[in-house]
């Protein structure tokens, strides 16, 4: 299952609106065929399974990080019906999916037909599956805040400039999680600040460079869409992971409002002292309210710099 | 040499005026006795390391974080003639001691007496070594500077409150730090404010808690050193080993004036926003300056906290 939710990584970005799947079918301990969501949406990761299986499911089980689905498109059959021609011994299941047109039907499905089936709630399969969870949800991606922070909490020097706080290292990994969302927004001030172009700039990922989205009351450039106020990220269609990239009134925004699911933090071995600060102000009167908000999830070095995530902590 | 630099944390902090040393004696692959310079800097760690032995030094090896000295005291015979009494096979000496009473002479004794002696420069000798090290060559202590603070780099809310932003594991790591350094320093505004016990709250380890002093231009309450200005920490006589724990005023002045050489930082998963900053103003104009300044030597998690330490690179 942990392979299944690490193979789904390929299917991120560009699953929208369907979930980002990823299956494996497994025989005595053997991988013998892959399969992932494709672009768009289509085909779905167990149609591409059988797709790329050279010979019979037989006695071979399937890990699937989400549900099959139980419905028929103009785009191609039921997973569950095609799961069930191709037979195979057993079906393990990451996460249950909450999309009505298969919530339970899907698995349903699955035991009439006689195939052994189990549901798991895993956390892999979830995380693989957090954009598309959060659209189901809380109607709106999931979103990932970026700070690239001196070791004090400074993204500039007092006069704004920032070029550059962190290493080539970080960088690069910062244009590595922009080609992994769906789209990408700034605040106002950074746009007509900094100028920063937000595509990817990694050989073979430019096409990856995902859509642009001001946080801005102005009208927007050409290419660009706009949103008023924060909570309208519920309004971009086809985004199920959104990267938020500042500045720092951006960012408190965006905290105030609960929109965070995930913070990524870039921080090199610099001090700035009084320089602008990565997020301003939360309103914050109470120490206790601001604990047990964030867990960290991943910490490692990126040449000098630390990169450290921290997830929202939901229940 | 790696275990013996180990070693020299037990001769931390105290052994002021003299070196905190550390020696094995091995033979065969196995360690035959050990010494560490005692408290107030006598017995030295070549005289506790043959004390210990039961037997004879014979075909052994002698490691010592630093070179033995060449000069009789009062308070006991030059270590490079304990060792030549004793005859060990060979010595393998961590660091030079560039004390003119002994810089080279140790070593030219042993070689004299017909002892294999090598001399390393060993990092660990070294760094077990920075208090005396700073000592010697900047004739000040070596100064680590303290900061608890939330990922945005806020040390309290906006009103001063502060407790807590770090959890219990962290607080009980800060403790163990104040029981390894000889003075802990604050500024006139954390001591009024917050007034800090600034003593070490751990069971058996009460009797280390350190001397403080206080950076103000204030006359000092009881019991308690005052400094009027950082380059003062030259002044404070028996003190290899000082800790700054703030505020962010204080900090900023210490950095300004170049006179930190690690950071400790602990890090907790909150976000605070508009609070007290870690770091006051340090005039800082240009970000390529601040690069380089900092070498990220280790990380650890302490409970939901992060423990973060950075050196000074000096060269």
């Amino acid at each position: 299952m942990a392979a299944a939710a690490r193979l789904a990584a390929r299917a991120r970005p560009g699953s929208a609106p369907n979930p980002g799947v990823a299956a494996l079918l497994v025989r005595g301990g053997t991988i013998i065929a892959r399969g992932w969501t494709q672009a768009g949406g289509r085909p779905h990761a167990e149609a591409i399974v059988f797709d790329n299986l050279d010979g019979t499911a037989k006695g071979a089980a399937l890990y699937v990080t989400l549900e099959p689905c139980a419905h028929t498109s103009e785009r191609g059959p039921a997973c569950a019906d095609i799961i069930t021609a191709a037979r195979p011994a057993r079906v393990v299941i990451g996460q249950h999916d909450p999309d009505p047109r298969t919530a339970g039907q899907g698995i349903a499905r699955l035991k009439r037909a006689g195939i052994e089936t189990t549901l798991l709630d895993d956390p892999a399969s979830a995380r693989s599956l957090a954009g598309y969870m959060s659209v189901r949800r809380f109607g709106r991606p999931y979103v990932t805040l970026k700070l690239a922070m001196s070791l004090d909490g400074c993204i500039a020097l007092a006069d704004r400039s920032s070029q550059w706080i962190t290493g080539e290292d970080a960088r690069a990994h910062v244009h590595a999680e922009r080609a992994r969302n769906d789209a990408i927004l700034v605040g106002g001030g950074t746009w007509r600040d900094d100028k920063p172009r937000l595509d990817v700039r990694l050989p073979g990922l430019e096409h990856r460079s995902p859509r642009r989205v001001l946080l801005s009351r102005r009208v927007p450039p050409d290419n660009v869409t706009v949103i008023n106020r924060p909570n309208q990220v519920s309004t971009l269609d086809g985004v199920q992971y959104l990267y938020v990239e500042g500045g720092g009134e951006t960012a408190a925004s965006f905290l105030r409002d609960d929109l965070i699911d995930e913070l990524h933090i870039y921080r090199a071995p610099i001090i700035i002292g009084d320089g602008l600060r990565g997020i301003g102000a939360l309103g914050l009167n109470d120490l206790a309210a601001a604990h047990g908000r964030w867990t960290l999830a991943q910490s490692r070095r990126l040449g000098s710099d630390e990169f450290t995530a921290y997830l929202r902590t939901r229940n």
